[in-house]
């Protein structure tokens, strides 16, 4: 049964952050991180799962601060050898972070479901919350953009976001259902309050919106969900997540997050530099420095967070 | 149209240290190293191929000269951190040693042959000789053994050769064709001798042996076959072969390995500890210095063994 009383929902770098600060300031086997997995791809014979991954490292303590991605005190040995030998490296993986790609994809192969191989990394990076993939089951992040259809990862790493995107559509993800500890976490008897962590909505949450499970277990939870900005000051923390909303003819507002997210949210947690926006809103909204520069804004918007859902009447 | 004189038949280690010599004192084009596949293995879901990695390693300087196996300056970061996650790690790979793997298992996944690939490879380490997998199609040593069957990898690394060797087989083998480069080596106009390089007779000579199209190809050439003698003063330089003799029922002599090739070598190259032997003999032998300790003994030994040949008739 599980002891879930905060589940996050999150993408990569950006609601990590939120979601390491909610582990530090929760008792740490109450959260569960739902992570997206529409970044997953195959590269090199690897299965390779990013937001799932910056996940793992955010929690365990291991992520790399500068990269935003990767671990920290990683070595590059292996990426400078296959560049010698003609490989490809625009993806570019640390010789620690490929044992974790070798290691799941080899499990995966054996039949392991990645759930069950998140679960065990997890506990052996001495992470006490749960972290899980929002399903088993394949989900592809796919843009038509001005250069044609590109899969997320060229998009995103190989082309840095420079094509202007015209769509995007998340393969797999109506079919996929919805990860067994997921489901648990959000039937957990004790679950207390959704967050929809700072994540870019169109990347990193539409394609967990888009198991078709999802939003029917949220509801039906009837606890309170909150979001969280990931737009401040008209600017997106980091990532494309405001050239993308220009390029689909959106608003770059966080009020037009917040309507993205209409009908299943309660509360709106929005950044002081965008405070004028306030009475905007539809839902109820908490004002606050959404920047999480160093560990104690990471403690600091998780506890404001908490204290804003608790305020919050599920609907 | 190849331009090889000598053809060296090899299998990891010590035999990498002759073809090294050789590949120094020849006109390095001039020179086919033909390498044994039958410890090739698939690990951690990487197509691993640990003699023809030794050869090239060795060829192009890179070889780690303490531990006899991959590469120097190596890093193991991979390893530490696969440890950590629960991976299997009895089978070492260092970091850069791990992006030979990654690339060569990535191409033979996009259907290019093992041997495109390792001319590939060997051409961008710098190496101007022609090194060649025996076989394009996978041949794996197996091991009857006193734990039972055990596939090569597992005898040899796993269990450190400690099992005793009841019989030896080549699967894969028989029906295996000749790579092309090896054949065109053997056929080429300018091959002067074949070089049998003092590698273990029973899991790195025969597995090569056991392809079908080898010997018969061998003996067309026409050329004086010298090979180099594993063992000095009954012991083999390196790894079992000594035990595998004793537990085969063999003589542990210089002449049972020169017996076991009968009917095709030429020549045999003895080594000084073992001269008193050197009138048992069937075939010519030269009496030298056989331990290769110093880049200078791998060039030496090459020379006189190629000085030796040249004095021999093919029969």
């Amino acid at each position: 049964m599980s002891a879930t009383r905060v589940v996050a929902l999150s993408g990569g770098v950006g609601g990590a952050k939120l979601a390491l600060g909610l582990y530090r300031v929760l008792p740490p086997d109450t959260l569960t991180v739902i992570v997206n997995t529409g970044d997953d791809f195959e590269h090199l014979g690897l299965y390779i799962c990013p937001d799932l991954d910056t996940t793992l490292y955010t929690l365990a303590g291991l992520a790399n601060p500068e990269l935003g991605w990767g671990r920290r005190d990683e070595t590059w040995t292996f990426m400078q050898t296959l560049e010698a030998l003609g490989g490809e490296t625009w993806f570019r993986l640390g010789d620690a972070d490929l044992a974790l790609h070798v290691e799941r994809t080899q499990r995966l192969r054996g039949g392991t479901t990645l759930s069950a191989i998140v679960t065990d990394i997890a506990r052996r990076l001495g992470i006490e919350a749960t972290v899980v993939p929002v399903s088993d089951e394949p989900i592809r992040t796919q843009l038509t953009t001005s250069e044609g259809e590109l899969a997320f990862q060229e998009y995103f790493v190989r082309r840095r976001c420079e094509p202007r995107v015209q769509a995007i559509t998340y393969a797999g993800a109506a079919a996929a259902r919805l990860a067994p500890a997921a489901r648990a976490a959000l039937e957990s008897a004790a679950l207390e309050t959704i967050i929809l962590c700072p994540s870019n909505p169109y990347l990193s949450v539409d394609p967990l919106l888009a198991v078709a499970q999802l939003l029917p277990a949220v509801r039906a939870a009837r606890v309170p969900v909150v979001a969280v900005t990931p737009l401040v000051g008209g600017q997106a923390v980091k990532g494309p997540t405001a050239k993308i909303m220009r390029e689909l003819g959106i608003p770059l507002t966080p009020r037009a997050i917040a309507q993205h997210y209409a009908g299943w949210i309660d509360g709106f947690v929005l950044d002081r530099a965008d405070a004028a926006q306030a009475d905007t809103f539809e839902v109820p909204v908490h004002v606050t420095d959404t920047l999480m520069k160093t560990l104690e804004d990471r403690e600091r918007l998780a506890r404001e967070v908490l204290a804003f859902a608790a305020t919050l009447a599920r609907a």
